[in-house]
């Protein structure tokens, strides 16, 4: 099973595609679609739609992850991580892949089993769970394989459960 | 010249296609793309996006037009707005339309003449302007009229001053 996460902003937008097999999971591939400032935000849109296109073409994901945001104050900023957020999501329905949302606390919970852990607590793990030898860089693409990590291992305890209560004779 | 003014939402996003040839300005089309509340956000998007471009391909506008927003509080709305907002950016970017953002103060100015001015006030004088009987239903397709009247008003100003300044002699 290959999974995409996605990180998506206007300036950089991680990718992170990870292959799940039983108890083995790889990392394929990671990165971040940049674009240039000097061009309109309509012209942005289309590099990170395109590069969010091109990803799915190569790498024929099943499933793509994506965190929930939450802005406390900063709404312009919103705005424009949702304008970003909105090309991602349309790369993945026009190839007719199922988008997952995971909020922060899903995501944290999932790989350190704990909702509140820091930034840098998570990037870590994702190092060890994964066996790399550095945390992956920039940010945007750690987030992004954190939140395929996250759908992955959510999937997994979901199948399990699912296999466990059909062992169990109905009626 | 043909202009579409757009006015994207998750739910509805208004549209309004203006023809405008020298003082002479007529509606050519207005109206929503409206999208099921049971689909994923990924799925409405899509639809919001195949619904602009199917607009664009019909209509072949010149120029794009739309309102800058501010949102002072609910992110979460920034965000979903955002989402709608990319997608109908992407549309235009695709086909080589530009796109023009006012902000609300330029679109009340260029139609009211008073960037202060209530939404009532706005969508009447939309009406007016445009020699409609009604004033244009649901909000979202005024709103969309209303962005893409600013845009020929303010091109139009534009050209005029262009125009006077070649009048003068040069040197």
């Amino acid at each position: 099973m290959v999974i995409m996460g996605i990180d998506p902003g206007i300036a950089l937008s991680g990718y992170g595609i990870l292959f799940s097999e039983g108890a083995n999971i790889k990392v394929v591939d990671f990165g971040v679609i940049k674009t240039e400032s000097h061009l309109s935000t309509a012209e942005r849109l289309k590099s990170i739609y395109d590069g969010y296109l091109n990803l799915m073409e190569t790498y024929n994901p099943e499933a793509v992850a994506i965190e929930e945001l939450f802005f406390n104050k900063n709404a312009k900023t919103a705005i424009t991580v949702g304008q970003a957020r909105g090309v991602a999501m349309l790369a993945a329905a026009s190839k007719n892949i199922k988008v997952y949302e995971y909020t922060p606390l899903e995501v944290k919970q999932a790989i350190v089993g704990y909702g509140r852990a820091k930034k840098f607590q998570v990037q870590e793990m994702v190092r060890v769970l994964l066996r790399l030898n550095e945390i992956p860089k920039p940010d945007d693409a750690a987030d992004a394989l954190a939140v395929a990590l996250c759908h992955v291992n959510l999937i997994k305890f979901t199948h399990h459960i699912q296999n466990k209560y059909l062992d169990f004779p109905r009626g």
